[in-house]
């Protein structure tokens, strides 16, 4: 086994003393462009093998993030999450990966973890803490689609989402504009979805209708949720044509495919919008019409907002935020065949 | 702010010796457990902040394992990653995700990145690199399900799935039985499949066809490639009851797609089985029969594989592998209602 190479190595190797090696090492620009060359030769030649640990032991940069996303099986969390590690190619920073479980406790198990690594930031999905708690960390933070009063934020302007879905099933000539979502406080940005229709319905004297109902943890209760919804809508309204205004992807596809399991098709007396353009409203049986969210710019914008607050961090007079910075996105309207 | 808290504060609080305190992080069985308490006790009453990263410069354990996957599209890779990071509530071992793109040199960056971190092994499901590179890197890996000769693997039995889904279409009356799959060489596991299916139909005289097709690495591209193979069975086998293997659950539901928005349903001259078990075969529009990859003991069984070989290199005369140890698993089969 071929011994680690140390800066003694290195030092004998070249002639320079331990202190060039180490601020080599640790601030490159300390030392000058030929010596770096030197030295950059002299760990070649020897088969010094970076320690990264090491280097943050000196500096502090980890160049990791943790992100805690709710679960893997919404498809806005996987698609979410593929586009935030894929920004490494761009940035460098690499992602450990927590799936959390609504329970707070765990939670801050896993975000003391991350800390212990001294993880340089973290990025939260989950809706587990409030954002309050999380501030109290005192590290660069960004929640995506969550509470966020007290921390940075990316999310998608739902307000507007909720007007477009609107505008989309009355421009398709629906007679009733239905909305279902969950039951959550006027404090999470998806809030802004029901008053984004609400208000739309309103202003253009449309009949419609705000169910909010508990779609449960998983498919199975989903499924069950989605088919209890559907059945009080058929029983309601026999001769209407009804727009319905999905909370996300995945629960248009469970309507979409209770309604073709029972009539082979969409028929015409029902048109179906998504939120999220998430992967499953593409696959669909019928590709489903959705509020997209700009996946590829959350995943960007959240390493820039997280990266402003990494480097202020490092300066040598750090100037706090002096209020948390909320980065809104606009959602851009993808039309495919479920209301056509 | 508080300075951190060092060996030094928790010496003199405690009367203990540095030597102690350091002792009593690195091998706590080497401090009686009277003491171990009474420095438990100061470090809560210090507010001593744990740095891992300072344990891992002393004694080299991260507890960090990096994962290679090829991408997140795929519903099995989402899955499969989902119950690995969830082993964190019983190994502690944390996880930096990777997703592959199919370029060998990405992907040497990917490793060399993590090993610079030290990370203590690696999970890889990408197919790039041969196993024989992969073990050139000596550290504890395993691969699930891709070629594997030279490290250790967690595959599922693909040669009895192959024969089991034969099974399951024949039992459903089916007049010929057909197998569409990639063209991967024998050394991928799931080139069992296909030899499994095929021996099933020679010993049971079934006509078989096995259809070898690119079906492409994004939906697109698998939706124009499957509805060409749907195509191509439609016009052969007009008066036929077809039964067909996909290679997996994504593939399987994209042609089930095709098929439902054509005929409305599935009719019952075509049964469908699909592999993996994945989400998407119970959230289809028509619930798809499988064979199921046990997901759950494949994460189990790879942290296992992977410790096993993390806890060898720590003992003071480690023993390596003689050879590649490699787990296989049974599938299960799970019925729904494309074979009924």
């Amino acid at each position: 086994m071929k011994k680690n190479v140390t800066f003694a190595d290195i030092a004998e190797y070249t002639g320079f003393s331990k202190t060039t090696i180490s601020r080599y090492f640790n601030n490159p620009d300390s030392v000058t462009i030929e010596n770096q060359e030197k030295i950059a030769n002299a760990l070649e030649v020897l088969g010094y093998k970076e320690n990264k640990l090491a280097r943050v032991m000196a500096n502090g940069k980890t160049e990791i993030v943790g992100i805690i996303i709710p679960d893997l099986y919404m498809h806005y969390y996987s698609d979410i999450l593929d586009h935030i590690i894929s920004t490494y190619e761009t940035y460098g920073y690499k992602f450990i990966v927590f799936a959390g479980n609504d329970d707070a406790d765990t939670e801050r198990r896993y975000i003391n973890e991350l800390l212990a690594y001294k993880t340089e930031g973290l990025i939260i999905l989950s809706h587990t803490l409030s954002s309050k708690e999380l501030s109290e960390y005192n590290i660069p933070i960004v929640t995506i689609e969550r509470e966020d009063e007290y921390v940075c934020s990316v999310n998608t302007d739902n307000y507007t989402g909720g007007m477009q879905a609107a505008d989309v099933l009355a421009k398709s000539g629906c007679d009733v504009l239905i909305h279902a979502n969950s039951d959550f406080p006027e404090s999470i940005p998806a809030y802004g979805r029901i008053v984004g229709f609400s208000e739309f319905c309103e202003s253009n004297n449309f009949e419609h209708r705000i169910m909010i109902k508990d779609f449960g943890g998983n498919f199975e209760e989903n499924l069950e949720n989605i088919k209890k919804i559907f059945e009080e809508i058929e029983e309601t309204y026999p001769e209407k044509k009804i727009g319905i205004f999905m909370p996300n992807d995945t629960h248009a596809n469970i309507l979409l495919n209770i309604i073709v399991k029972k009539y082979g098709t969409l028929p015409e007396k029902y048109k179906i919008i998504g939120f999220d353009n998430s992967p499953v409203s593409k696959e669909a049986v019928i590709p489903i019409t959705t509020v997209g969210q700009q996946v590829d710019k959350i995943a960007e914008e959240t390493m820039n907002l997280l990266l402003m607050q990494i480097n202020e961090r490092k300066k040598r007079r750090p100037k706090p935020l002096e209020a948390p910075v909320h980065k809104v996105l606009t959602p851009v309207l993808v039309r495919r065949e479920t209301t056509n």
